[in-house]
C-alpha cells in the first residue's frame, strides 16, 4: 500500500490517492468521517475547526460498499471554499510577507525561491493531516479484520503530567474531546488551555498511542528500513509538531540497569511468547513480539500566535510582526488521532507484506496459516 | 543516493553497495578505517571488538583515488573468518536453541520459522551498523565539500547525566574513546563501566549528535516523507539499540509556553535568517532553517549478558538461559558514531536531490548559485 | 517527481496527484485540457469520447497560475456522472459476468476474488490514460524550459504500412486528428476505419513517438534500472494496448552488419558529438547522446468489439458472449498523444535527478552551467 | 525482493546484494555458476570469456545451504585481477581517450564529466549482467517451487530467420551453446558468425525467452507501474544490447483484423481459463493470464570491433580510432540466459507481493490456498 497526499490549507480541497488497498473492504464514509472529527473536534482548536466539515468524498475504488482493488481517491472538500468569488480566494489566500519562526515559512521561501510565506504555508500546514487521518481509517477497518485495536492518551500538558501509568485499556475510555488520561489533574488542564487561549498562549506535551493485537514477527532487522520501530518513527516524526518519538518505556529504561531492562517471559501463559513488562513497546531487534506496540510523541507548542512579535520580512530583510492566520492552543488532541493512524497505516503495509495482497479474504487465509505455525 | 548493506555478524564479511555517488570525489579507505576504528575501539566494548580489525576493502567504483559515479562496494572482511576450517565456522555459528528478551531472537525464529536463533541473531546483530559507517564517511567526505561538519556526544550514562549543556564546539574537542560530555563526571561514569563490566551488567543512556554548515532549504514539507526531520528519525531509530529519537530540544520544549519556545531572529548578523536559539534543531516544518541539525538518541542498556538468565527454547517451549554471543557493557560510544553517519547520509542524500547529481563539480556549482541567491 | 493517478471508467473523476513539479512553473488549464482533447477527439474513437469533456480542475499546487512546489491535484471529472442517480450509476455500473478475452477481465477477477468483471474493467480500462497525458502536459511545459519539443506519428495501421522515412519534422506538421505519416495513403487508411467500424472489427498498428532537444548525459549506466531505455520502455508498454516497444531504428539494425550499424559521428558539425544517422533513437548505453530520442510501440487491436463472440462466465464455467462497453476502432491516435506524454515524464524525472530541484530558476542556471562545460 | 549489483569490468569483482529472498531455500552456489557459464561459455563470445571462471562466493544470507532471510551476497570475483600487481591494474584499466560511438562512452563523459572513457566503459559493459543472471539463478530456484520453468531461444541472427515457431517445449530442447531454433539453418548461422568472427564483423538478432506455469493473477492493472509487461519491459530494455521487446505475438498480431487477434477461451479443458492460442504471451491487461509467459527481444549488433574506425577523441575534439578491448561476434546467446534470469526475477518479487514473504514454506502454503480458490 502506498499513498500520496495534496491540497492547500486554503484551497479547494484535500486529498489522497491510494494505491494497493486489498479487494473486498467494507469501507464506509461515515467512519472516516467521524475519525476526522476526531481530529478536530476537540479542546485546544480554534473557531475555524468548527468550520471545517469534514465531508468525505470517495472519488474511486469503492463500489456497492467495498473496496475494489482499484486506488481509493478520497476527497475532503474544504466547503467554504467553493462558494467563494475569485476576489475572494485571492483575498484568503493573501500574500504574507513575514515569515513566522517555528514554522517552514523562511525556510520554504529560501528553498523554493519564494519572496513571501503564503505559497509555503497553505502545504506546510497540518492540515494535510487530515489526509493521513482518512488514510488511516482505512488501515483501521483492515486491521480490525485481525483484531488489532487502536488507543492513544495525552500524558502530559505544558508543566502537567500525568501521575497515572498509561495502559491500553485506560487510554481505550478516554473521552476523545482531550483525552487526558489523568483524571484528577485534567480539570487543571482544561483550565489552562483556557487561559492559554485567552492570553494567546499555545502549549505542547506528550502523546501515547498504542497499537493492540499485532503477531510477533511483523518488521524486519534484515535491512534497517524495515525495522518497525524505524517506520513508525518516520511516519510519527512528520507530524508537524512532533519533534520527538519514543518506542516503548525508554525514557525510563535509558536510565536502567540492563538486568533491570528486560521484558522477560511470563511464568505461566496461554500464549508461549508472553511477556511479563512491556517496556520495549511491543518491538524488539526492529520486529514485533506479541505485546501492545507503543510509542510516545514529543510535541512543541504551537509557535505561532498573539505572541509572534517578530517574524522576517525577508523582501525589507527587517524583523517584523506576521500576519497569525491560526489559533489553536494545543495540537495534543489532534495529535493523538494522527499517531493512532500512522501506527495503523505503517502495520497495514507490513501485513500487507507478510501476507499478501489483492483479496482481504485471501489475506486472512494467509494470516490463520500464520496463526496456526505460531500455535505449534 | 541509495544503498543496500549485506553481512552477517560471524559470517564472511559485511559489505554494503552504494549507487549514486557522485563522480570526482577522492575515497581514502584510511578515513573509512578510521570511521570504523571510531566505532569499535571505545569504552564499553568487549574484546571480541579488539579483534575485528576493520579493514576495508573497496571492491568497485574507485579508480586512482576518485568515484568513478559507479556503484561502490565496500567489504569489511571478517579476518578471522577467513583462517577458519568448515568445521570451525560451523562451531562459531553454532545452533542458539534460546532465544534472548531484548533482541529479535523469538520475533525473528516465529517470523521466518526457525526452530533456533542463530539464523536471527546473525543478522539482527549491530554488527550490520558497520556498512552504514562506511557509507557515512563516503557522505562525510563529499559533505566537507559544502563545509558540513559531524559532531557527537555521550550526555547520559544509566543514572549519570552530563550536567552541562552541550555545543556542537565543545562536541567536537571530546575524546573519541568515549565522549561523555561533562568533564567532572566523567570519571565516575569510567568507574560505572569499569564496575558493571566485571559484573556483566550493561547500562543504556542517551546519545547527541548535531550537523554544522548544513544550508536553509533542505528536506521537504510537501509530503510527509520529504520532512529532514522524519527522515532522521527513519535513519536514527534503526539503529539496533535506539528506542528513541528527538529533534533539537525538545526534552525542554515540551514543558515551555509557546512564546518561550520560539527561536527569535537574532538582532544582527551577517546571515539575516540566524535565530538566537537552536530549540528546534535547525529544522523548521520539516526543513532545514540554517542552525546546527540536532538529534538525540536515547539509547537502551544491551538486553543480553550474564544476567540473561531466562530466555525461551522454542522446541521445548521452557524457559531457559540463552547461550551468550557477546559482552559489551554498553552501545553507547559507538551509537555515537553511528548517529553522526546516518545523519550524513540523510544529509548526502538530500543535497544531492537539491543541487543535482553526477559531478561533484557540477553539484559545487549549482550550490554555489543557491548560495548567491540566499544572500540576494 | 513521482505520482499516482486514481479514477475507475464509469466513476465520478480520474485524478491524479503530482508530487515534486518545482516552483515557479506556469500551468495553464486550459494547455492540459487540450493535451486530453488530442488523446480524445480523434479518427477511430467511439460515440462516447464525444462526451468526454475533459474538463481539468485543478485542485491544489496552483497559485496565481504559477506551481508552488506543492502536490499538484488535477481532476478529470466525468461530468456526466454528476448527474446522475444512485441508480443510474448502479445501472452504467452494472455487473459484468462475462469476461472478455484480450482485456484484464478474467485474469483480475481471479486475482482479486471477484465473480464479475465490472470492478475489473472500471480500472484496466484506457481511461486511466486520461491522468498520465495530463501529468505528462506538465512534464512537456516544464521541458519547454529547456528547449524540448514532442512529435509523434502513427506509422502502421493493420497491413497499411507508411511507405515514408519518418522524421520528428515531418511528425511535428502531421494533423492531430490522425497523424498517419504517409499522406498518399493516409485516404486508404481513413477508409479501412470507416469500414471496420460499421463492421464492428477493430485495428492496431504502429506509433512512432520522439523528443528532440533532450541534451547528452541523460539517464545513466550505473544501475540497470536508471537506463534511460529502459524506463522508457517501462511507460510505454504500461499503455493499455502497446504490446511491444522498439528504441529507434532497431527493427532495421537487427538484421544489419555491426560496421554499418553504427551512428557515426559527423564530419563537421557545430556541435562536436553530433552523429550523421540516428539508428540508436538517441540513447546509447542507457545514456541520451544529444539526438533525437525516438521510440516506437507495436499496437495490439483493441480486444472487445462486435466480434467478441464467446467470453467466460466465471459463475457457470460457461463460454458466453459478453457484454461490449465500448467501441473504439482502433487506439492508435490516443496511443501517439500518450506517448508523447509518458517519454515527457520519464525526461523530467531524469531532467530533476540530474540538474535538482524545487525551482525552475535555480534549475536552469544549474542547466545552464552544464551546458557550458558541455561545450568546452 | 530488491537488489543492486555493482563491479567493474576489469575491476576486482561483480558483486550483487540481494534482500528479501524468503528464509529456507536450498542455494546452490553450483546452480548459480552453471547459470554463469550458459551466459559464458557459448558460440560468438570472445576468448576473453574463456578466462571468466564464473566462480560464485556467498558472502552472507545463507546457512547449512539455506537462505536465513538475511541479505545475501553473491560475489563474482574477477579472478585474473587478484594476481595482478598495482601496475599491471593500472595497464589492463588504461585511460581510453576516444570513445566508441553505439557505447556509453562519449554520453558518460559528458554525463559525468570525464575526459576519457575508461571510468565509463568499465561499468556501462554488459560484465554487469553477470550478477543479474546470479540474482536470477536464486529467482529460479525459487520459482521451481511453485513449478515456473523457463526457456529461450534464438530466433534470428542477422538477416537469417528461424523459419519455426518457436515453442516453450522445443526451445527446452535446445542446446545451450547457441540455442537457435531452427535446425535447418543452424549451421548457416554458425558459419555466419565463424566468417564474421574472423574479419571482425558482429551481428545482433532477435532472442525469444518464455516461462511456463505462472498462475493468473499476477502483476496488476490498478497502477502504470505493476502491470506485468510494463515490468518485464523495464528489466529486458535494460540489458545492454536490447533495444526491442515485444511482449507475445504482437509482431504478428500488429497487422491482424481484431476478431482475427484473440485469444479465445479453449472449447474444453480442464484448467477452465485455458486458450487455444497466445498472442497475449500470457498477460492481459498487465495481468497474467495463466497461459506461457513470452517476450522476445531485438538485439542490436555489437557496436564496437575491428570495423569502428572513428571514434572522438573529447580532448582533441577530433575523430580518431577507438582502442578495442572486446571482440565478441553477437551476444545473442548470453541475451538468452539474461532474458530468463529478469522474468524470473520479475515474477519472483511479483509472487512476493501476491503470496507474502519471509518463509517459503509459508508462502507455498499461500500460493496452494490461491490455487484451490482459483479451481472453485
Amino acid at each position: 500500500m502506498r499513498f500520496l497526499t495534496s491540497g492547500d490549507s486554503h484551497g479547494a480541497s484535500i486529498t489522497a490517492i491510494v494505491e494497493g488497498v486489498p479487494a473486498g473492504l467494507p469501507i464506509e464514509k461515515e467512519y472516516i468521517k467521524k475519525e476526522l472529527l476526531r481530529r478536530n473536534k476537540c479542546a485546544g482548536r480554534s473557531q475555524r475547526m468548527a468550520l471545517e466539515k469534514e465531508e468525505v468524498v470517495i472519488l474511486s475504488g469503492l463500489r456497492k460498499g467495498l473496496s475494489t482493488g482499484a486506488p481509493i481517491t478520497i476527497m475532503i472538500p474544504n466547503s467554504e471554499f467553493y462558494d467563494l468569488s475569485e476576489a475572494q480566494i485571492l483575498q484568503i489566500q493573501n500574500d504574507l510577507p513575514v515569515s513566522r519562526p517555528g514554522h517552514a515559512d523562511l525556510n520554504g521561501m529560501l528553498k523554493f525561491g519564494f519572496k513571501e510565506a503564503r505559497n509555503v504555508a497553505e502545504r506546510a500546514s497540518a492540515r494535510e493531516t487530515a489526509a493521513r487521518v482518512a488514510i488511516g481509517a482505512i488501515a483501521k477497518i483492515f486491521l480490525k479484520e485481525f483484531n488489532i485495536s487502536f488507543a492513544s492518551a495525552i500524558i502530559q500538558v505544558g508543566e502537567i503530567k500525568s501521575s497515572k501509568k498509561i495502559t491500553f485499556e485506560k487510554a481505550s475510555k478516554l473521552d476523545a474531546y482531550f483525552p487526558f488520561s489523568d483524571k484528577n489533574r485534567k480539570k487543571a488542564v482544561l483550565n489552562l488551555l483556557e487561559n492559554f487561549k485567552e492570553r494567546g498562549e499555545t502549549v505542547g506535551g506528550k502523546v501515547w498511542a498504542s497499537a493492540k493485537g499485532v503477531v510477533p514477527g511483523i518488521g524486519s532487522y534484515t535491512n534497517w528500513d524495515t525495522r518497525l520501530d524505524a517506520q513508525i518513527a518516520y511516519h510519527l516524526m512528520s507530524i508537524p509538531s512532533v519533534k520527538g518519538v519514543l518506542i516503548g518505556d525508554i525514557e525510563n529504561a535509558v536510565s536502567l540497569k540492563g538486568s533491570a531492562a528486560q521484558d522477560q517471559f511470563a511464568d505461566s501463559s496461554k500464549i508461549f511468547y508472553k511477556r511479563k513488562t512491556n517496556l520495549a513497546g511491543g518491538i524488539e531487534g526492529g520486529v514485533s513480539n506479541g505485546e501492545d506496540i507503543v510509542a510516545t510523541c514529543f510535541v512543541k507548542p504551537i509557535p505561532s500566535s498573539k505572541f509572534s512579535k517578530k517574524g522576517l520580512n525577508l523582501q525589507t530583510k527587517k524583523k517584523q510582526a506576521p500576519q497569525i492566520t491560526r489559533a489553536d492552543t494545543t495540537s495534543l488532541a489532534p495529535v493523538a488521532v494522527i499517531c493512532e493512524s500512522l501506527m495503523a497505516i505503517v502495520i497495514m503495509q507490513n501485513y500487507l507484506e507478510k501476507f499478501g495482497s489483492d483479496s482481504v479474504d485471501d489475506i486472512k487465509n494467509n494470516f490463520s496459516i500464520y496463526q496456526k505455525r505460531l500455535r505449534k
